[in-house]
Formats: structure tokens, C-alpha cells, sequence
């Protein structure tokens, strides 16, 4: 018998036992042992739930039972979840995490403490809901080198820009929607300033280098700002506007970034539409490989949690390649300016063909869009510099500028 | 260190001397030790090849060199692959294949023998190149109860799709050029009459379920038959034409077949072109997972057989869903007869509206396509029995009739 704990009896956590009762015969044959739920960790009671009498409120009690083998972690946040998956990892339990805030802030930290304590700290669950990319990191790409990763990692984003592309909505009602259909937050910052994006790029970054990157550097940008226009200029450029979280991994050094991409509609990722998640990985030998699938959601997260209980249960876990996390140190993470972004660019005239003379003068080769609105110069520009994407953008060079969106690198 | 046989020295063979060369460090932190080719099996001598003074002739000096440990079989066929597989398994040795022809033919018996040596049988590179979604299947999914796999599990005919779907190309075209390129082979058969898909689709249920079919009870259509029209037809309803593996799977049963459909392009699947291949597994609580990537190619595939090498040599491979296949019993795999498919059906006629009214009272109520080219009745069926479709098209009710292609179930 497995007996675990639950941390936080909310919409993951509940989803575990459902998880654990539906899917009883396969874990068994995966595991070859029961795995019961012992305890749950609430500031509530649950006195109609089957669970009810299993409902603790001191994380000792857990901590200190050396029945408990495994601890799942679903509450969220950096603070008490900090100390009680501590607390675990030194009462010689594994934990396993659907909580990326903990993981991106702290992971360098608890990976350690677990290390020492020979015990295991797995996070499938913090990215891409059911998608199993963390595993497949750990295993099947774990002999390959990763270069980079492109991700749409926030699927209420995802939705958004979806129905942005379909219906020509604007985002305040794009977002007005996925907040009634409850894909979105009462304050959606988090989702829609790119924060939980970025917090999965750090991960999965870390999960490839063994090098976690603080937030800091970490450029990320809204997509707050994309408008209907830019939608159709996607499209008439042959592509469509996607949330992207990157990174590309060089010897010794990294990028990670978040921002709205024009992504072209031959990339696989062009078509992952509504609340669904797609994360490719670049490497010399494997190529690119993809994983889609739902990346949030009640059943599909628990799912990703049970998977890593699974993993620490059968001894899965311990032969996966070892996340020996560091700090990122000074200089590891290329600064944003570094980077080479082709541009779109729009820019409200009376005068285009002078605008976009001047726009071949400041980029040189630029390229137009077909059917361009009346009053208004679009360019795509070559790969420019950041820096100097920047300083060109900053005068009043292009008074009039409405827009402009990078274009997903190869 | 850990040492390692390759038996068959071609394209495959030969690309995993260089993965390893390749991805010396990503390996050595897998795995701890160093993976080094002791031997090479092979007719031909390679006098050029700095792994020239490691090719041996004879299986039994790999059988019984107990320093070799791992044997990756290359050679493809189901003739001496099968004995000289059969030999290393019983001196002892792991053996890692891309040969999915072995696999899905004599996979019962390798698989039990490989039980009894307590040595893997792993074959990874045998779907999907370098696509780990066997790997997948065995760690991630494994707690969950798959359903549905839908599969492009065929670069070549998918590469020929992609070519008529964009550049409105007869199959003949696509296949010539297609075979310019190296991406099929003079004689094609395997490819574009569904062989190499059902074998794939064949191992794939297998791990999913542990019940391997007959290749007999695996209903596959070729797809030389798709034209022009069939494409132009699929646009217009709103997808395209995939060659697809798929199962559906029950409790105590399976259905699997091969066959090309109408893919929605709402489908992840209709957005796969050249020689991609994608994926699909649906399960109750992941919902549904695609992998994506290349499935086929030098690098991609040896690469999949050195991840199987590195499972092998690292005790990952130990902690897997364990493989223990067994012949699928009679009515395990239901007759194709009993699916229910909706059909796109064309029919040549001077009478359209009597032969879509004939339709309709032979299947129900049955859906017509926008802008049909003159003198063809153009329908989409609601679901129907295999068997009863089969019986009104098998008449001359449909007197004339050019193309019937099934739609994807969801």
C-alpha cells in the first residue's frame, strides 16, 4: 500500500482521488501496489465528501507519519506551500507539484533539500496541464540536446487569441467570454501579462539546462495589446498572433522570453487553437517534437499529478535524468536587447510610400503585406537587433506607429 | 561502461555510431557510464568507417560476449532479424529495435522470452521515428486507460497528401516526386497500401492494451486511390484527406484499421503535412495528448533507438509499463463490419437531385457540399454500419459512383 497526502482540497486536489478511483485497474498494473489517500491538508472541512474523515489541518501530522510516502502539493503560491512541501521533503516524503509559482521561485531550494533527503520533488503538473512534456524531457529527449523551446503555454491566452482570429473580437470582449465560460480570471494578469508563461519557460528551461533563471531576466510582454488589426494583418501575412513562451539554449548561455508572436500558419503551432497547449522542442538529433493536448483543466492536471505520484511510487522517478537545479548565475541568461527579432510593423500615415522609404533606410530589406488598410505603411523588417529595434521604435522616426509584433524566430 | 552490439550497418545503423558520437554529454548525464559499440554485424565489410575494425560476421561472437549488454537490432524483415534478436535475448542482452515489422509479427514471442531472461525488448524507433510517444505511452499515460489512437504514422503517403492537398497533384505526381526525393521507395507498396501504418497501429494498441492483433483482423485501404477530386471535395467540406492508424478501444475488445478519411481541419491532425507525423492518444483523464515530429529519417530514428538504449542502460526501461503482450484471442479484435462511419460519397450522374434523393432514403439524412462540380451528386452520409454501407454501395443503387471516403470518427 502507497498512502499519500493531499495539500489543498480544492479543483486539483479534488481531481486526484477522482483520478485515483476512476483509473484504479491501470495504476495498478503501473505500480503493482493500492495507492490510498491517507490524509488531506485544508483550512476547511468537507463533511459530505467521502474524503471528510481524512481532512487534517496540521501539516505535522503528516510530516511526522511515516506511512506517507508521497505528498501532493495542489494548494498554489510561494508561502505556507513553501514550508509544508519543505516540511515533507525533510520528513522524508516526495512531493509532487502542480504549483509553478513554487517551483519557477524556490525550485533551486527544494530540489536540494529533496537531493539530500534522497527523496524526489517532480512538477509534470506545473506545465501544460496533462501534457506529459516534463516526463518526456526527463526520458525520451534526455539523450539529445535541447537548442530550443517554443511553447503556447497559457491556455486562457490561447482562447482569447483564438476568438480574437475567428470572430474578429477585441480582446476586452474576447476576455469578457473566457471569463464567463471561466477559463479566465476575475483579474487576469497573470494569464494575460504573460506571468504564467513565463514562470513555465523558466521550468522547462531548468529542466533542459539544470539551470533555473530568475524572473528578472526573463523578458516578458503583454498581449494585452493585440488588436483586431493586428489579427488581420496576421492573417495576410499567412499566419496568426500567438502567446509564446521561449527559449533558446546555446552553450553556456540561454534566452527566455515571453511575448505575442506572429507565428506563420505552416508551424504546427499556428493551428493549436481555444484552451489547448502545444510545446515544441528543437534538438539536433530528435529534430522538433511536439507535445499537444489540454493544458489546464480539472481532470488533466490531477491526471499530471497522479502520473508523477506514479513516477515516485514505482521507482520511475529516480532513474529519470536528475534535476540538479542551480541558480542561473550572473551572465547565463542573455539579455532581451541581444536577441535578432524580425519585426510587423504599423504605422497610421498619410505619407506610405515615404514611410515605408524610410523604413527601408533605418532596416533595410523590408517587406510589405498585401491589402494593406488605406492610411496606413506595413513592413516586416529583417532580423534587426533588439537594441536597435528598439532605438528605431523610440524616436519619432515612425510618428504614427500603431503596431508592432515580432515574428516567431525559426 | 557500457557495451553495445548494432546489427545491420545501413542508414539507421550507421546514425546511431553518430548520435552517440553526437551527444556524448547528454548521455553521460542519463546514464553515468559511457555507451560504447563494441561490435557491428553486417554482410558488407567497411573498410572506410573508423567503426570498420568492430564488424563482426557471425551473431554468436555478440551472443555470447558477456560485455555486451545492449544490442540494437537494425536489420529489418522478420528472417534473421527474428533469430539473431532471439539469440542476443537469450545470451542475455537487452535488445532495442527499429524494426516494426519483427515487432508487430513476432513481438508475443520476443517479448516472453525477453520476460524470461529478464532482459527488455524495446522498440521505440519502430513508430514514429524519433516521436517518443512509446516511451509516452509506458510512463506518462500509463495510469491512465487509453481509448482512441488516431494516427499519421506514415511520412511517405503523408508527404504525398500534403503535395496533391497544395499543389493539386495526381497521386502518381505526388508519388514521383515523393520518390525523387528519397521519401518512398521504387516499389511502394508498404507505404501507400497501408502496411507499414498497420503495423505501427498494431504495436501502438499493443502497448496500450497488452493484446496484440493479427495483421488479418486489421481492416487496411490503400491510398493510391485518392484524386484530385477527393481533395478539391474535402476543402470544400472543410478539411483534408489523412492516411490514418487508428484504434478504438474497449474493455475486452478493440477495433483497429487503416484507411484514408476526411480529417476536419479543426483536427490537430489536418495540420500535419510533408513527412510529419502525428499522434493522438484520447484517455478519460488526459483527454487527449498528440505527439508530433518527424517519423522517419537517419538522425530522428537512430536517435529513438539510443533513447531505448539509454532506458535499457540507466534501469529506466525496468520501470516502465511492463510489455506483456499476448496474442489478441479470437473476437478480441471486433470485425471491421461493425464500426459505424459516416461517408463523403461522389457520385458521376446526369440526375443529381434523384440520386441525392436516392441517398437519402438508403442512408437517412445525409448532408450535401457547397459549390459541387456539375453532372456529380455530392453527400456526406450520417453514421452507418460498415456492413450496411458496404451493401448500399455494393449494388447499382449508386450507379456511377466515383468516391466514397470515410470521416473521421470523433
Amino acid at each position: 500500500m502507497i498512502q499519500i497526502a493531499i495539500l489543498g482540497f480544492g479543483v486539483v486536489g479534488g481531481g486526484i482521488t477522482e483520478v485515483l478511483e476512476q483509473n484504479k485497474a491501470a495504476l495498478q498494473r503501473m505500480v503493482h501496489d493500492e495507492i490510498r489517500v491517507k490524509y488531506i491538508l485544508d483550512r476547511l472541512e468537507f463533511p459530505d465528501s467521502p474524503y471528510g474523515d481524512r481532512v487534517v489541518h496540521d501539516m505535522s501530522v503528516i510530516a511526522n507519519d511515516p506511512e506517507v510516502s508521497i505528498v501532493c502539493e495542489t494548494m498554489g503560491g510561494a508561502g505556507a506551500a513553501f514550508d509544508f512541501t519543505m516540511q515533507a521533503i525533510r520528513g522524508g516524503k516526495s512531493v509532487v507539484t502542480s504549483n509553478k509559482e513554487l517551483v519557477a521561485k524556490r525550485g533551486v531550494e527544494i530540489l536540494a533539500a529533496a537531493k539530500e533527503m534522497g527523496v524526489s520533488y517532480l512538477c509534470e503538473a506545473s506545465v501544460g496541464g496533462g501534457i506529459p512534456q516534463i516526463r518526456g524531457m526527463r526520458t525520451s529527449l534526455a539523450g539529445d540536446t535541447i537548442t530550443a523551446i517554443d511553447g503556447i503555454m497559457n491556455g486562457t491566452t490561447n482562447y482569447i487569441l483564438t476568438r480574437m482570429r475567428q470572430d474578429g473580437a477585441t480582446f476586452e470582449a474576447a476576455l469578457k467570454e473566457a471569463q464567463t465560460l471561466g477559463y479566465a480570471e476575475a483579474n487576469p494578469s497573470a494569464d494575460v501579462d504573460g506571468l504564467d508563461a513565463q514562470r513555465k519557460i523558466m521550468i522547462l528551461t531548468a529542466i533542459a539546462t539544470n539551470m533555473l533563471a530568475d524572473e528578472k531576466d526573463v523578458y516578458t510582454e503583454t498581449m494585452t495589446k493585440i488588436t483586431p488589426a493586428d489579427m488581420d494583418a496576421a492573417a495576410r501575412w499567412g499566419g496568426t498572433v500567438k502567446l509564446l513562451g521561449s527559449s533558446r539554449i546555446g552553450d553556456g548561455h540561454a534566452s527566455l522570453y515571453v511575448c505575442p508572436f506572429f507565428v506563420p500558419g505552416t508551424s504546427p503551432l499556428a493551428n493549436i487553437d481555444d484552451v489547448y497547449n502545444g510545446i515544441r522542442f528543437v534538438s539536433p538529433v530528435t529534430a522538433d517534437v511536439m507535445y499537444y493536448g489540454r493544458g489546464a483543466g480539472r481532470l488533466p492536471t490531477a491526471g499530471a499529478v497522479v502520473s508523477d505520484v506514479v513516477a515516485a511510487a514505482c521507482g520511475l522517478a529516480e532513474k529519470e535524468l536528475p534535476m540538479d537545479w542551480q541558480k542561473a548565475p550572473e551572465g547565463y541568461v542573455l539579455p532581451f536587447s541581444e536577441n535578432t527579432f524580425s519585426y510587423y510593423v504599423r504605422v497610421k500615415t498619410d505619407a506610405v510610400r515615404e514611410t515605408l522609404e524610410k523604413a527601408s533606410l533605418v532596416f533595410g530589406d523590408i517587406k510589405t503585406l498585401p491589402d494593406s488598410p488605406t492610411g496606413y505603411a506595413e513592413f516586416i523588417t529583417p532580423p534587426t537587433v533588439e537594441s536597435e529595434a528598439e532605438h528605431a521604435f523610440a524616436g519619432d522616426t515612425f510618428a504614427g506607429l500603431e503596431s508592432r509584433i515580432r515574428i516567431m524566430p525559426a
